[in-house]
């Protein structure tokens, strides 16, 4: 069943309302999550608007709570989210780099007493939106082992960047710096199959395949090992050490810790004005050059074609805009629970 | 043989006086490429002086040219490098970036008219012994392919980030954005073994274990498939796009294109100020319990230590003060050609 994107944004907004958020941060957030399920990254979006909710409810997050600058410089700032909805604190601080950038190039905006921010991409494409390159990125709760250590020692620090382009659509990467997102650990083994060597090590520290192992008896690995441990290290100083928050595993899990608990997440922002630094039609112009470089490429004897990375999350997002969202149903099960549990509907006809 | 850093350093720095660098400029470069060595990273220090002294000589590379800045914001510029050796206006390119970072807190400065930069870990780690978090990338004409494609699309471009640390080394790290460095595949050809399946894809877009393909029938892969890509077209962004360079196969080979030819390789280098942002001792304090954290992870059974992104290069460098290096075959080879070519010894004992 289709649902259309109108109808899930008001539902969110709705739920967030009835925990105290106003209605301008209650709506911003709901169309970054509703936003994600539209790209297709299921993962990052709805699934997880119960568990807000209940650290909203609990304490752990505060409805009531307000972004607020604690140190700034011309190209730099240092937020305190104070535990607010990471949604909305980090609009806000990607916002400011977005300001620091249209003065001065450049920007860095460093945010603590943060919480799980969702998909880092949404904070990237706001300021590509706007004609800036956006990076976002953040620490986590460790799932992610370093070369040579057998225990997760680092999250899986996501990192997204988002460049302005000639197409209807700007370019957009969101990974994840671990080899694969959790998340695909855990759907394996829901689905009782095993995983590729290489994704995930046993507490042995050495390779397994089992995905129930994972995460008390395994942990993943880092993204071309040494690289994606250095760049989720990048990150970690980025995101806690320049700004104060919890470092490593000092950072509690959004989903497992108790619901009255600050998790202490760390992120970072970095927004670069184009329009600062060259014309805008002559990157445009230089940009189209780059993309017609990919695209016209021989294509490989399998492969049907070549994308330009944050195309086929545009592509779906047009897909939903036209016809509604068909939710998986991990996504359907905790907006159900939801539903029972604050007396809204997601899923009523859009005619009702 | 083991030969003392002053004394390659000497070497160096006379080669390059030859063909009429300044002393500044020629010592500079020296230096750079010694250290680079001294790290063990044998792939991009002195085995390719003869390549860039070559093209001094026949007008590809420009011994009397100096950077230039073209425009210029707060936290920002552009540099035109004239096609200087790309040692020089690399590291005049991230003292600019410094220059702002100290003033901003963060800065960037793009370059064109540039050329093979060497190790991007030599500019970032002069960020870092100044206290900053340094980042430096650069283009490169096409080895690697993206998903999809079945030829190379963009460079390998390579990423180096150094953060300033409460250890006697900095963290860095310095990368190339395909799956390995097509150094490692002309190696496995020379030695007559096969490459692991995933390093390069065969000339139909299919992997091959063929090392002898490689560059005319094969081409590398993207670390990690689409995340390699999408941060390789970044990097061509920042330092092509933003930048005025040659954009992806418009780079021209330094090694294999005619010496008169200029490159038109582009670079981009990113400072960020830590003592800008918060105290330098708080700063040490939160990254030396990173470092700590990552350090007393319980090792995996195989495995015989963790180390710290730069540790290795940093023990292998303090060796070579102490000893002097021992070059790789492959090193000594183009030296004692360019000491043919020059008339200029660089293996004599010290004490001659």
């Amino acid at each position: 069943m289709s649902v259309r994107l109108e109808r899930l944004e008001e539902f969110a907004t709705n739920c967030l309302l009835q925990v105290g958020l106003s209605e301008t941060e209650s709506r911003q957030a709901a169309v970054a999550l509703v936003t994600t399920d539209s790209w297709g990254v299921h993962t990052h979006g709805l699934k997880n608007l119960r568990g807000y909710i209940r650290r909203l409810r609990e304490g752990g997050l505060n409805p009531k709570a307000k972004p607020q600058i604690e140190r700034q410089g011309p190209a730099w700032a240092i937020l305190n989210a104070h535990s607010a909805l990471a949604m909305n604190s980090s609009i806000c601080a990607m916002d400011l780099a977005i300001e620091k950038a249209l003065q001065c190039g450049i920007g860095y905006v460093g945010v603590h007493n943060s919480c799980h921010f969702g998909a880092a991409g949404i904070y990237a494409s706001r300021a590509a939106a706007k004609g800036l390159i956006g990076i976002a990125m953040a620490n986590d709760t460790p799932t992610v082992s370093v070369p040579g250590s057998r225990t997760a020692v680092l999250g899986s620090n996501p990192l997204a960047i988002s460049i302005p382009t000639s197409e209807p659509f700007p370019f957009l990467l969101d990974i994840a710096t671990s080899t694969v997102a959790g998340g695909k650990v855990f759907h394996a083994a829901t689905a009782g199959q095993s995983v590729p060597e290489g994704w995930i090590i046993d507490n042995q520290g050495l390779p397994t395949t089992d995905p129930r192992l994972f995460p008390d008896n395994a942990c993943l690995t880092p993204m071309s090992g040494h690289k994606g441990y250095g760049i989720a290290f990048w990150i970690e100083t980025l995101s806690a050490v320049m700004t104060g928050a919890a470092i490593g595993n000092h950072v509690l899990s959004w989903s497992f810790a108790p619901g009255h608990q600050h998790t202490q997440h760390g992120a970072a922002f970095i927004a670069m004005d184009v329009n600062s630094i060259l014309p805008r039609e002559e990157f445009d112009r230089r940009i189209a050059e780059l993309i017609h470089q990919v695209r016209s490429a021989p294509l490989a004897l399998n492969a049907a074609l070549i994308q330009i990375p944050g195309e086929r999350e545009w592509r779906n997002r047009q897909h939903a805009i036209l016809h509604g969202l068909d939710l998986p149903q991990d996504v359907q099960a905790p907006l159900n629970q939801l539903a029972l549990e604050t007396g809204l509907e997601w899923n009523e006809p859009a005619s009702s």
